[in-house]
């Protein structure tokens, strides 16, 4: 079974990376084309694509048909990663030197700004008839996204992040693109309304435990595959990990954790957060907030419509979402 | 006459101010409330929503129906001033502190980014019917914006600029967005393809005459109004006149203007340019290019099926655009 998803989501990348490469920035302005071409074509798993074409398959639409509005949320995910590389100052990407430091700020703040409207009309093509329902999903989602990133800037600074605040900031920065997603996928297959809620549910809480993992695995990932572990502890980062710790820290956990935050040994300050983390329970508070969540995005899915058959690929495109182990 | 279109435009604004303070920001994520609030409220000549509203009147919409779509090119316009601020490093816009200044550049970057998706909702807003043809518009406008931008910052330190290339991005960067504008007037009024492009081109020409003003005001403007004359002298910057000065002039005063590049003593260099400017013929030819564009301009709205009042409001309407000082 599982070869079965892993093929089929091979298969759904082919097709997407074919559209990147050949059509999809057709129309775009040509002397911003290099930037966003250079973006657009790092390597990656394209979760947020290939979950618009499940979702819409399952309703009967094609890859062909499907695919401009796939892209769209690509090309939409591709901008926030130009404009975040800039604010975070991130010199790499993926192993590759991220859109600013390769072309300037300047070009990189005008390419993000070009590739917004259009991932905008990528959406909209061949969908007139249907373009003012995906745009009304689309544009709350940039706006949510937006504030996400904004809240995300502002917990930096911020002395106390409650879990509930995280959650609301990851819910708005990640998962709401997800929830997007998938409910674009169910509009394109002209799916009731009550389909398309319970299908952005499915994106919306796939996206909270994709993102919980995410903090996890940078913790206590397998670093068989190269991906530096700790990065988020050595920049005492507010993740879902920390917020926990912090909240459910006793006197003495509390005071080795401020004593951490100034630790400058790496490895004493990685390996210290990590037992404390083990010690206060969050690890397992994570694992069992991301099976929480994976439970209500298989719920979502279980009371939609869709035939069983395509219930199983989303609810296994779910588990593959959360099973990566980096 | 006169007096007459003034008091309109007069009514115009105030109704802009209006719905600008009370319900253009009706749900735009309230952490970025108070920067976009901010740029949204300096004081300006709000020229590019009053064009929407005109050009719908024209064609009997009221201007309750079409304020949401003017607000909407008002946000864009003031989306790209956010942006552009950053890039200019500028302190100051107006008289008063940029966003960036006053928020700092990651959530002026974020401020611009949520601002772009909020212009397009409120596009729509109302006009679900029409959606897919006012988007499809002011997506293409968008774009053509920034790959203007994106021109104007390249030419900084493009070695020759010709007077081609330069009408090209002055299109690109100021003028598709009053042609945008007064498209967007005609489709809210369903006026019919032809005039809807004949009234792009109106606001297209009259945005080219407005940018060659901007450049020549700046060189030979009024000072009354306490605006700094020669800005653009004293940094170089590649101007109608400029470019046109290095097109006409011969060896001799070639030789005075790479003097004059290089000249530290301010007073020397806008006053050496100045006289140059005028010996070389550029202050006429600037003249003279406005003077056919704004003929072109009339000539586009003469041609429209809008009766003979609406006409002349909006001859009226270029000519203020043209006839300002500073």
């Amino acid at each position: 079974m599982t070869t079965t998803i892993q093929q089929d989501l091979e298969i759904q990348k082919e097709a997407i990376i074919q559209f990147l490469e050949t059509k999809a920035l057709e129309g775009f302005p040509s002397n911003l084309s290099d930037s966003t071409h250079h973006i657009m074509t790092l390597q990656g798993k394209r979760l947020r694509p290939i979950v618009v074409l499940m979702v819409a398959q399952g309703f009967g639409v094609s890859t062909d048909e499907a695919m401009p509005a796939a892209i769209s949320i690509e090309v939409f995910h591709n901008f926030t990663l130009v404009h975040d590389d800039i604010m975070d100052k991130a010199p790499l990407r993926r192993g590759t030197v991220t859109v600013h430091e390769k072309y300037g700020v300047d070009k990189a703040i005008v390419t993000g700004d070009a590739m917004l409207p259009h991932s905008i009309g990528l959406l909209i093509k061949g969908n007139e008839d249907k373009a003012a329902v995906l745009i009304k999903s689309f544009l709350k989602m940039a706006q949510e996204v937006m504030e996400g990133q904004q809240y995300d800037m502002e917990f930096e600074t911020q002395e106390t992040v409650t879990v509930e605040e995280y959650m609301n900031m990851i819910r708005l920065k990640t998962s709401v693109l997800f929830g997007c997603a998938c409910e674009i996928g169910a509009i394109l297959g002209n799916a009731s309304v009550e389909d398309q809620q319970k299908l952005y549910d499915f994106g919306l809480y796939s996206g909270l435990a994709f993102q919980i993992m995410d903090d996890y695995l940078d913790t206590f990932g397998d670093d068989t595959f190269g991906k530096r572990i700790g990065g988020d502890i050595l920049l005492n980062k507010k993740t879902f990990l920390l917020i926990n710790a912090l909240k459910h820290a006793d006197t003495e956990q509390k005071a080795r954790m401020e004593e951490l935050f100034e630790e400058t040994d790496e490895e004493a300050k990685i390996s210290g957060f990590q037992s404390l983390f083990r010690e206060i329970g969050v690890a397992q508070i994570a694992l069992d907030k991301m099976e929480e969540l994976h439970d209500k995005s298989v719920d979502a899915v279980m009371s939609t419509s869709l035939s069983e058959e395509n219930k199983r690929r989303l609810i296994e495109f779910g588990e593959i979402m959360l099973r990566r182990t980096t």
